[in-house]
């Protein structure tokens, strides 16, 4: 049985209760959170967002420069005027470099990605700092508050960077 | 307030009760959902993941190109075995073109952006197929089951495409 399979009966679930049908497509509070793709972060749960709230962008790491064409359209298309990004504790970023993951593809995969960066990083706080900044002087992005946290997976608890 | 302080606050709530702190770095049910930003869509309510079950990338309209350097990640470094893609009704990305946006941001943000896609799709059902289609010839990617849905924002359901 594939998961997709126990998606369709949990689906079957949430249906029955349903009552969301009637929510606008701009995000009620106005905001993007960008976060890591990561299991064991569920952002909703976490940051109180009930169904129509916020934007939820997600990518391995929760890196801001994957994010800014997702971010673009949130802001200049659907109206929302605050950024929240979060990076966590125990991430897999943290965990390689581009030179190790790119020559296990070469071996594995027979493919050449040497022209690809992975996004990982050495330092979970600098990360966070760092995505703020990018965010924060791309021209793509409009000036509007934009907060980094750091999540820790052992606690559920944000920390703000 | 910002939103970010809101989110402090029900934070606190989450960690009160969290009693997650044990789980492992790779999904437990080996499974990568790629899915669309939209604030409608709560991916761990609609489809009954808890913690630690499955990566979640999400991005504007659940775009499979963007998705690839995460889903890798997801198979090559943490083990999952298995691409749920999925769309929805009402998507921001059926309502611009390129040529649309490029021109909003050049207006008002004073940025070229002519060297851009911001993903658009025109049909709904298509896009899926698309970006199925993807991930399912793409050498980055692994032979795995891959299966593409429309989420209906009205009722809360999936249907496979």
């Amino acid at each position: 049985m594939t998961v997709a399979a126990e998606f369709e009966a949990a689906n079957k679930q949430y249906v029955a209760q349903f009552d969301k049908g009637d929510l606008p497509l701009p995000p009620g509070r106005k905001v993007t959170v960008v976060t890591c793709m990561d299991a064991r972060i569920d952002p909703a749960k976490a940051l109180g967002l009930a169904e129509g709230d916020a934007h939820v962008i997600r990518n391995a790491g929760g890196r801001a420069s994957e994010a800014l064409r997702s971010v673009l359209i949130s802001q200049q298309l659907l109206g929302t005027r605050e950024i929240v990004l979060i990076h966590h504790t125990d991430c897999g970023m943290l965990t390689f470099t581009d030179e190790v993951l790119r020559n296990k593809v070469k071996e594995e995969l027979k493919e050449n990605v040497d022209h690809v960066s992975f996004l990982p990083f050495p330092d979970l706080k600098q990360s966070v700092v760092e995505d703020v900044a990018l965010l924060e002087k791309s021209g793509l992005v409009l000036d509007v508050p934009i907060t980094g946290y750091i999540y820790d997976v052992k606690t559920g608890a944000i920390t703000k960077v």
